[in-house]
């Protein structure tokens, strides 16, 4: 049965929203239950932290920093919209903001990449199977787990609860852009929070804002716009994390040939790697127990590894020495294959030591109803009653609607441009840096 | 031989400083040394975190913080005081900044406590002995790596360079103050940093003040004063940090301990805890394996451990369960014998699950000749060029000089305050709770 | 008839608490009446500008900040303490806090002084007499004005609205420490405002707050001594605020002593002025005509005036050049006769170019019911329901407590200090010069 | 003769750059002639404080502001680029960086306007003319008035130290923006001025951005677009500004006309606004003395004038009444006609209660050699040594380059929207509100 408010609110110092306020024992409990507190061992912007050193937040941070907002909203809401927006709504929009990102692992993308992982899948289970999170929720009602899960899928009954937790200007972007920015140290993320939820309103439709808040929104998606483009594809932190992905790879790869050698080799990945590195499936359990500090653990373990490859791989990773990489287009892409073998001549096997990596996100796009996963646009109330959607106001979201960010890169080994190459790759090296100009590939000059 | 300048300043992105600035290729190198590279790995405020999520911020940014400020006040120094301040000072300044907490092991104060490593002697190690650190150091001359270390040991003869990396208002207490503040979200530890670097002048003594910079150093003085009771003395890290000294204890009892057990039991540390857990003493390299992450990995393994102690501590540690607290006093604590002996009623060994604590700190004090460490005063310049002492010219300082600020604790586990007790119990936790009024120890009354 | 609160609240940008929330008709049309527009050409801090140049702003902003703040306060009283606090306080308080400052006429200090006129009843008159601002409050109940009127006199029954909007912890000073430490560009004045406001109770003897609060009280109180010390103490604003009451004097006298000059003398002070200076008292409607435009312009205007005692006073203030001080004590006072027969000597007329200036300030008192004005002392609320005292939780409060900020200076003319003083008055400043030590006043040594 | 830095540099305390840093006495003599200390009674933003009360800051402040950015840019340039970069225009430059607003008179636009004024011919004259300004300018050498007042005027022959003080991403606009966003309190203005500063070079032909500034500089871009769509166009301070426009054009009209009346009607004007209103050319003189304060009080004393048109637009001023106002366009503007004859139907004179008011802002263009005003582009250097302008690298410049911001407004009287019109005038408030929907001017339905 569900419990009624706390008698007094706990709060939580938050450096990007002051204080976290916590008003329900539910709350509370999913904070408190082991799923939840894992996320502090796992870093919000994962190896990005070896480019912006301040970024070591961890999505515990975020978790509490989009339930606070939906928070914030929900209390607006009941407080001038009453007519269309359900009080009941509260409590379950709470939940689902707060957990949302509760099936995360660590380094996301390299993780699920290589480990055909889903986290949307892992955030469904931990919400309805066996955890504490599941008993946390069921004690609202049976089927709350469920109501929760199919929030954070989108396919819950009411638009303005899904759009709040998923859609082009939800509780989770405006959380995750506010503090990277503000971990980060960089200004682009920041735009006028206030002024957003001030201005956003239920409708029957969804979620849609005030006239009063469109340079707010505007100024929202240019600063994701920015973001992406400066701290999300950075180069440096993408060389890191090109290391990452394939001395994980050759370490599954030695793991799962190893079957002879001596037993020292073939337990190097520990009781908490070996589910992840065998032929099968992950127990949620056995997925609950990989945090960041369990692979930083054993890739420190690896420095010493017999293989020449695993344990020069680790010590890149461990010292800090990304791949480097230079621009490349749809164009000059063909040309890749000639730097490949120039790495191979000069002793790194291309297949870990360079890498074709595109980073990509489309910043905004209004609705499209024939596309695979339409939008939901974003929609301002003008005095008649009608909508205008936003980047029919605006010249700034306009220029960038529907039109995809990409960066295209190839990664190779910074030895690749030494400036003083020792005699035995001399030719190698500077037929190599011929092909570069202003940081992006391009087709050397016959002279050079 | 010495490198020049950088041909363009690098920059490291900073949200205390907005950019570090690197102008010399030894800093260059310094910073990219795998030994460097470890700070990335060691939270600067250990398990304060679990209370601040923001404070997850390692000592790499407080070191190149450090430094940042060092390469800020030499070139002050250079460009106003060039009668006083001799300019083949200033590397030597940098690189002792930036290398100040090269020694600093995870969870430095549990980790020195248990182990009895010494962070100074290892710094020591790490800046002459068989390091990169150390070889880049050389190129600068054959005596500059001992010369970092004396610096570092307050033995160097300049007092200037002495005092700006250590004394009571040092680039090192500087940095830190703000950047804790920073990513805990307080702002006790906010203060004008741009006036105390304006004000600070190099004398034939060391370093003295502006008057015009007196009330910023007071404020600073204050702030330090305050984060200190705030958040350096938060009895809930406190709490966990009893917890992680416990189990840590726990674990190595086992270890040394555990000679005849089934194997998987006896290599429950791995590889690189091991030789911590030994009775041999660490050797540098073993000593500079050990960060963060492998300390949270044995934990989190041990919570499936067969000792009931150690993975019960292991799971409130993981869980964030920590043990609570009561403020105690030299006059209460005869009173604690009886409350141990109700934790161990209740069912928990009192030597793993109770703990006294005192925090202790003294603010600042003037200079005293006779006392065991004394202290460098700060000095401020009058017009007519004499001295006058912080605490004669400011009344709040005056009022902390010389006195310690002391917490003195008991932690216990929270189920000795259940509200509603189980049968069992009930009597043991009636009597305990007896002992508490405003969250200290008192004698109970009587009819209690 | 009082009207419901508005369908949509109002908003104003405010650079402090970022917006200022409108939500009664009755609050929009007091903002919108000329008395309180009036405010805007009033400077909050008055010739503080000469040297802090941000801090320009007026006592508009700072009015609605107070409201703000009040605003807030009370929201949160109706959500937790409805036992304790009744709603229908609400709109009381929060005009109470918007009209604070009604009363106050430009360069408040200065005028109060020199014509012996009092804002606060001015504020009484404001309030209660024929204006708008009247006419407006009346609209909720005939005796609205007259409750407002109490409550800014303190003799309103509840003294938890009392307590709200005057005392050592109220929404003015709250609001103007933040205010003038934002426009200043100072750190000193910046505490936790979300973390008082979060432990503010009410109680039914007034305000208290909850412990875990006591630092960021302790942070305001302190940073409250720091303003005065820093900002409201700054001597050469007191340089400027000496110059602008003597000229103000001088032309007063000259005024009133020219019955028989020509007409252009004469009204050398307009139709807004002549009020002020003749021996008539003002009525209000001539009172709320003075703002700080008034007399900038006339001072602009004396800048040619006849008299050269006005005209060169006028020219230093428009051109800031403020008196110079020197620190001076009881014990060095009666060296000042000797002082201004000097300045006498030198040319300058010492009624005009001299003056004895005392800044003081009481930063905090505990409640002494034997002294004239007793203080209302902070408390904080313990778990078991007792009351403590700040100064008694707090070594830094403590330290101040019950002792007076004083900093005594004489002012003059900066032309004393001539480092190469032409012929005629070579030996007169010397001699002059000799009494200042460290910029104090001191006994000359006899060699001197 | 030149002399020699300053001793001991002196600061001046600002919220946005923190601290003002005075190197050359030069400089501190400019500050502190009446001239310059006249910037203090001119508000940066004239009437816009009326919306945003917190813009209350002067051209004093910016002036020192752009000063304080020209003083760090060339610091870094005669460190880095002592190649390309002359140290002897580092004053030249501090000084057209301080002196380049020193022309501008009190409510700028509305000034020049109405009166034929030219603050850029002002400037000239202020420089090289007959003041206090020349005097200590000519103590540098006798041409280096004229030259400081040609790097105003453009002409100067070094195109690096034209295009700091004017171009498209010069000291000026830099200054203002953020410190316009930071006294409004908006958030829209704020860029990453450090990065900017960073990679900003000169070059043989101006001033170019290294790559790494790339996003810094198009988020500074966006910021200024942004700031002139939210605050500089602001409606409501339009509406202001058009009621002091008309104001003054009624009170220049009565004076002028005002030959036989009486004396104190006359004299309404005083000693300071008659050469104003007179038919004369203003002196250099006659043109210093006039700052806000002027225009305020007159406008104070007119709001008792025995013309009604006068004394109603004074009242409607100074209690901010503003004339409200819809968006119109080349479409629209046709029907104005006989919105003004229904507003004359209501009895407002439409000479003084309506106006079309036109706002424009060109946000950024490319160099574009044929037109009038060809504007110098920004370019970033890349690593091959070529140049590339800004927006052939951002789609949010490109989007917004050569594409005029405009904002075009009728205003007319609140009292045209009234919504219970009393008998008199119902028809034509009716008819009048039938031409506005969604604040803008569009044909009425034929039924409405």
């Amino acid at each position: 049965m569900l419990k009624e408010k706390l008698p007094k609110e706990k709060v939580l110092r938050d450096p990007i929203h002051n204080f976290i306020h916590v008003e329900d024992p539910i709350i509370l409990d999913l904070i408190n239950t082991p799923e939840f507190q894992r996320l502090r061992r796992v870093k919000q912007l994962g190896i990005t932290s070896s480019v912006f050193h301040g970024a070591e937040h961890s999505r515990f941070g975020h978790s509490v920093g989009v339930y606070e907002l939906a928070r914030r909203i929900t209390e607006r809401f009941e407080q001038y919209y009453s007519d269309v927006w359900e009080p009941k709504e509260r409590l379950l929009t709470l939940v689902a903001a707060l957990l949302h990102d509760i099936g995360h692992g660590a380094f996301s993308h390299t993780f699920e990449h290589l480990f055909h992982t889903d986290h949307e899948a892992m955030t469904r289970e931990i919400i309805t199977g066996d955890t504490e999170i599941h008993r946390v929720l069921a004690q609202v009602s049976p089927d709350f787990p469920n109501k929760v899960a199919s929030v954070i899928a989108k396919t819950y009954e009411n638009p303005q609860v899904v759009q709040l937790i998923s859609s082009q200007i939800d509780v989770d972007r405006m959380d995750y852009l506010l503090r990277d920015a503000y971990f980060t140290g960089t200004k682009y993320g920041e735009f006028d929070i206030d002024r957003i939820l001030r201005t956003m309103q239920p409708t029957p439709d969804g979620i849609a804002f005030d006239i009063a808040g469109m340079h707010a929104v505007e100024d929202y998606i240019v600063s994701r716009y920015q973001m992406y483009l400066q701290v999300y594809f950075h180069p440096v932190s993408r060389g890191m994390e090109v290391l990452l992905e394939h001395l994980l790879q050759r370490a599954q790869e030695l793991y799962r040939s190893n079957t002879t050698s001596e037993f020292a080799e073939n337990d190097f990945v520990g009781p908490l790697l070996a589910p992840l590195f065998s032929d099968k499936k992950l127990t949620l359990s056995e997925y609950l127990k990989l945090d960041d500090n369990v692979f930083m653990t054993y890739i420190n373990i690896w420095q010493s590894h017999s293989d020449p490859i695993l344990s020069d791989l680790s010590q890149r990773f461990m010292g800090r020495r990304p791949l480097k990489s230079m621009e490349i287009t749809d164009e000059t892409a063909p040309l890749l294959e000639e730097l490949e073998q120039l790495v191979d001549n000069a002793g790194f096997n291309p297949r870990f030591y360079t890498a074709r990596n595109n980073a990509y996100d489309l910043p905004y796009d209004d609705y499209k109803p024939n596309v695979a996963k339409p939008r939901t646009q974003i929609d301002f109330l003008l005095a008649d009653g009608s909508h205008r959607e936003l980047s029919d106001m605006s010249t700034l979201v306009a220029a960038i609607k529907g039109k995809a960010s990409i960066d295209q890169r190839f990664f190779f080994p910074k030895e690749m441009l030494n400036i003083e190459p020792d005699e035995l790759f001399a030719d190698t090296f500077k037929k190599f840096r011929s092909f570069i100009r202003n940081n992006a590939l391009t087709t050397p000059n016959p002279e050079s």
